[in-house]
């Protein structure tokens, strides 16, 4: 039975939110495992040793055993000789009974013979023929582990809700237990509902507006780290009737539902239909950026539903900040100690909703190990920004700013994110994605030339990296770099014969361009100024002569691609893009591509690596055309 | 092909074991996964995208496709008219263009048809009958995110090496990526060497010596844990031709074969045997306490061998020291950062062994949340020591004690690891191990009275249990408590006709006591020397006529169980455990059972959840026979 407690109002504050998802009843049946199995489940119910272990009383070393009484006496000067009656070996059963003035070998984690109470220890007895003598005097018990002395059979081993790892696993072993009563796991059902959504290794059709499903996977593997089962329901696409068995299938099978945000109303309509049909609406809407479109309901008897927003970051924020908690809870597993830590913030940061913002943050460690926290993210809904955000940092409604250095908490993701041991922003660049690669933990955000060099004089990232002339000193601590061959991209073969960069002008092509961020980008623009002032003319009249100028595009290889799908005649770009694509090239020239350090940030181990790997320059670039190593300067 | 560093001392330094073992090559080949499976995986090589992110130009807004240029000019005042020429949802393909003067209507992630380069957002347009009039001017790519925006063809979407956390998961799923390149996961072989072990779930037999084995379970979770996949090989028992062919599998079929101590020399014999038939032998013996006997060793091409202590604290002792971090370093994962944690010394403890120590500590919060440590399982091989020690502490050769208060370094055997909620300890009791079943996270260890008062005093656990009349300003502060009836457990019918104590003096019948640290011995020792009293005798002439008064045992119930299986005549116990073993029982009196807390501990919220649990005694004792709540005092 579910148990519900209402919430309505138009929206609904974070806490009240909480309570509700507190108020669903999600609790798992108790269920049995192998022990193999058991590590990182929660023991059900206590565990009582049913046997003494050991279950026998046990030679705890290599000797004799005797009866202690018949060694009184003995020393270095007098020993006392026992006639030798037998062995005994650890895994089997005595044979023999130690009757008084004898003694049976025994070897450590053997039984006790009957009869015997001690052990003489092998260095204090000299072997004679078919007897020993006893130099030493033993005490009844001496060398001996009595039965039981490790666990008593009725004695309390482990509790309810004790987490299993391997030392839990070692004590269930000693008591023989090979199948372990734990609490169940949560079996969370998630509806795609997006008309547009496709799910991965599906073929995808971009012209008929498909896109790939990114929160279905995210949020089923937040699931699991929660300690649930994620079930991934079929994706009906807009197929409603479909999508509506899917919910209530859904709903019989699971403990709990989750959909993220639909772009499409009738999905919406829906799951409105199937929860109000079926179980109640407890909440529509919490005043938390994001997620204000957050539904929380029941769906009949034994299931409940929580609507999720649909940008992944915003998903993966409420999903972290509401849902996992209840899941984890209903698991029985604690949060992980690693889940939340402590920053401060690199850069202010305003805010001024009056409703509480849930704030995507990255995290950056600087020189010393400290961790500084910035903002990302802006609801962009960018998927790139997902593996920038590390976590979120809850900003209270009443707070309109965070200061720079303001110590914050980061509630982060996953237990298993770290800050990235570098973290790079700059120009996109072939050779650059191959160095990266060979520095472990490094994160990089393509952002640009200008936009890396403007990040980097605001403190936040340990590296920069710059396509183009630049004045090193305005940037900081060069590490390394190289050449590259930028210029036109065209059409296998070059069917308008383009020469150079007045072609661009003067024919009637389709230009694809970057972005003003970028170093291609900024090198054009200066050939343009070049070539303008030999034609006497200003750049902006070149400019107003290129079609598709405006035209921009976001990594290196863009515009080649559009150049090879026909959807443009020429494109800014790379001699290696070119030929990697089958298309011809006409070079405007070298640029150079830098890397600079932040000079504060010069210790970090991280930094240190990616200077290492700079020297392997001619290797990073083997094969890529157009590029050469420089010399450092 | 293994590389290996040879390293021949007569005990090797913990560093060159280290050494060494990074010598041994474990690196598993690389591996594909579907998506769902990656999560916890680490990427074996970048991941491009080979698409564009949205793959097309993307409606960001619900509203209009139009040719900004129709729109300029229009402004509240002055709108412009356009004819409605169609309409575009998310997820199907246009079927229309957008020509000069005309506009379709289209949802948000739908893609913008032919012709169109705005969105004019639902808001700023009036509908009307076949056309629209749009009150807002609109520049060129307003309200369209164009393809490429999110993730752009050819970009650098995630590096070799990266953990893949469900954040991932979603930039793959966005990519379309649903086959993963994963490192792979090295295979340990755990070959069990013990002549007297069983495993888990098999029949015992403990008059042959058998017991349960503890280490091949806990190593293969520990495996698991570190990212290795473990592979329990079945036990040869003592059939060494058979234990040969087992470890010659391993190593054909594991990159690493470990196994744990074994007590008998033969076993040892046949490991040697092999590693130095197949492959060779690089170290025996480590000056590290414990783990002297540890062997490193390769078992020909492809395979290493590594021996581990047998005692459950040391095996796991050293696996993680040594082994863990090798096999995380194969498998590409780094350390937790809660594998290590940070703490001071609750005691003072000396060392002075010239070699470095492994010391394994328990860790118990104080009042105000800081880690204290302090030492456990000083080598008894205890497997009870197993659930009590938290981690190791890495003590230094040259360092002989360690100051109470000093600050120490914990590497925890798991991540997952937490101190408890409660550290008890004192007298064991069937009514306690209910009540602290209600009392999340306890960890109890049942030391018996004397020595619970004695540790509560020293200052490490929070409370102490104490059975048997004490004074209480001695101990702590009274939570609560109850009573239980003590006396003599005799067999079904009590054959010998015991009436009293007596019986136990005068009658010629074998007894089991409990330990001196017990309750239940004190109240014994307490009446035999009122009857001493009585008969004007001393309580040494009584206990002299016992036979068996030294047999002691370790919990409540051992002695009625020796008095089921016919080991004894008569036992010390309580009443609840003669019923519940079908027993006869002779009452002695009722004796106070009290739970007291260190008063520094008071605040603690697991005390606090301790004291409430003990409001509900009478639930607690409910149908245990001989047991009555008592008023708190």
């Amino acid at each position: 039975m579910v148990r519900v407690r209402k919430q309505f109002r138009d929206l609904a504050s974070p806490e009240a939110a909480h309570e509700t998802i507190d108020s669903l009843a999600l609790d798992p049946d108790t269920e049995t495992v192998s022990l193999a199995d058991s590590r990182g489940r929660v023991l059900a119910e206590r565990i009582d040793a049913e046997m003494d272990v050991p279950g026998f009383d046990r030679a705890s070393m290599d000797g004799f055993a005797v009866r202690a009484r018949d060694t009184f006496g003995a020393d270095e000067m007098d020993p006392i000789e026992l006639e030798l009656a037998g062995a005994v070996h650890a895994g089997s059963e005595p044979d023999v009974e130690v009757e008084p003035g004898t003694a049976v070998e025994i070897s450590t984690g053997a039984v006790m013979p009957p009869g015997a109470d001690a052990v003489v220890i092998v260095e204090r007895v000299e072997e004679r023929d078919g007897s020993i003598a006893v130099y030493k005097a033993v005490a009844p018990g001496d060398s001996v582990m009595p039965a039981g002395t490790d666990i008593a059979a009725g004695a309390r081993a482990l509790g309810p809700g004790t987490r299993i790892t391997p030392r839990e696993i070692g004590l269930l072993s000693a008591l023989g237990v090979d199948e372990v009563p734990v609490r169940g796991k949560p079996r969370v059902g998630i509806v795609s509902t997006g008309d547009e959504l496709v799910r991965p290794g599906e073929s995808l059709r971009p012209e008929a507006g498909q896109i790939y499903d990114v929160n279905s996977y995210t949020i089923a593997a937040g699931v699991e780290e929660a300690g649930g089962v994620p079930e991934l329901y079929p994706h009906a696409g807009d197929d409603y009737d479909e999508m509506e068995r899917l919910l209530r299938r859904a709903a019989d099978e699971c403990d709990l539902v989750l959909s993220s945000g639909s772009t499409s109303a009738s999905a919406v309509d829906v799951i409105y239909r199937v929860v109000e049909e079926r179980g109640e609406l407890l909440m529509h809407g919490v005043a938390v950026k994001p997620g204000k479109p957050m539904l929380v309901g029941t769906l009949g008897e034994g299931s409940a539903y929580i609507g999720l927003p649909g940008y992944p970051v915003s998903a993966l924020t409420i999903f972290r900040a509401f849902v996992a908690p209840k899941i984890r809870d209903a698991a029985g597993l604690p949060e992980s100690r690693t889940a939340t830590i402590e920053g401060s913030m690199a850069v202010r940061e305003r805010y001024a909703e009056g409703r509480m913002r849930l704030m995507p943050v990255g995290l950056v460690a600087d020189d010393e190990g400290e961790l500084l926290v910035y903002p990302v993210d802006k609801g962009s809904g960018a998927t790139t920004s997902l593996v920038e955000a590390d976590g979120i940092v809850e900003v209270p409604p009443d707070v309109s700013y965070l200061a720079e250095g303001e110590t914050v908490e980061v509630q982060l993701f996953s237990a298993d994110v770290r800050p990235p041991a570098v973290l790079g922003v700059g120009e996109d660049d072939p050779a650059l994605s191959r160095l990266l690669d060979r520095v472990p933990s490094t994160r990089y955000l393509a952002v640009g030339s200008r936009e890396g060099r403007r990040r980097l004089r605001d403190g936040v990232p340990d590296v920069a990296v710059v396509a183009g002339d630049t004045d090193p000193d305005e940037v900081g601590v060069e590490l390394g770099g190289w050449t590259r061959e930028w210029g036109l991209v065209v059409p296998d073969g070059n069917p308008a014969n383009v020469t150079g960069l007045s072609d661009l002008v003067d024919a009637d092509l389709r230009f694809v361009n970057r972005d003003t961020n970028s170093g291609l980008r900024t090198a054009l623009a200066s050939a343009l100024g070049d070539l303008a002032d030999e034609r006497g003319s200003t750049r902006h009249e070149l400019v107003e002569a290129i079609e598709g100028f405006d035209r921009t595009t976001k990594a290196f290889e863009s515009p080649a691609r559009a150049v090879l799908t026909g959807r443009a005649d020429i494109g800014l770009g790379l001699r290696t893009s070119a030929e990697s694509l089958g298309l011809d090239f006409v070079s405007l020239g070298d640029q150079p591509v830098r890397v600079f350090a932040a000079p504060e940030r010069m210790e970090k181990p991280g930094v240190g690596a990616l200077r290492a790997a700079l020297e392997s320059t001619a290797d990073v670039i083997d094969g890529l055309s157009g590029y050469h190593t420089r010399p450092r300067e």
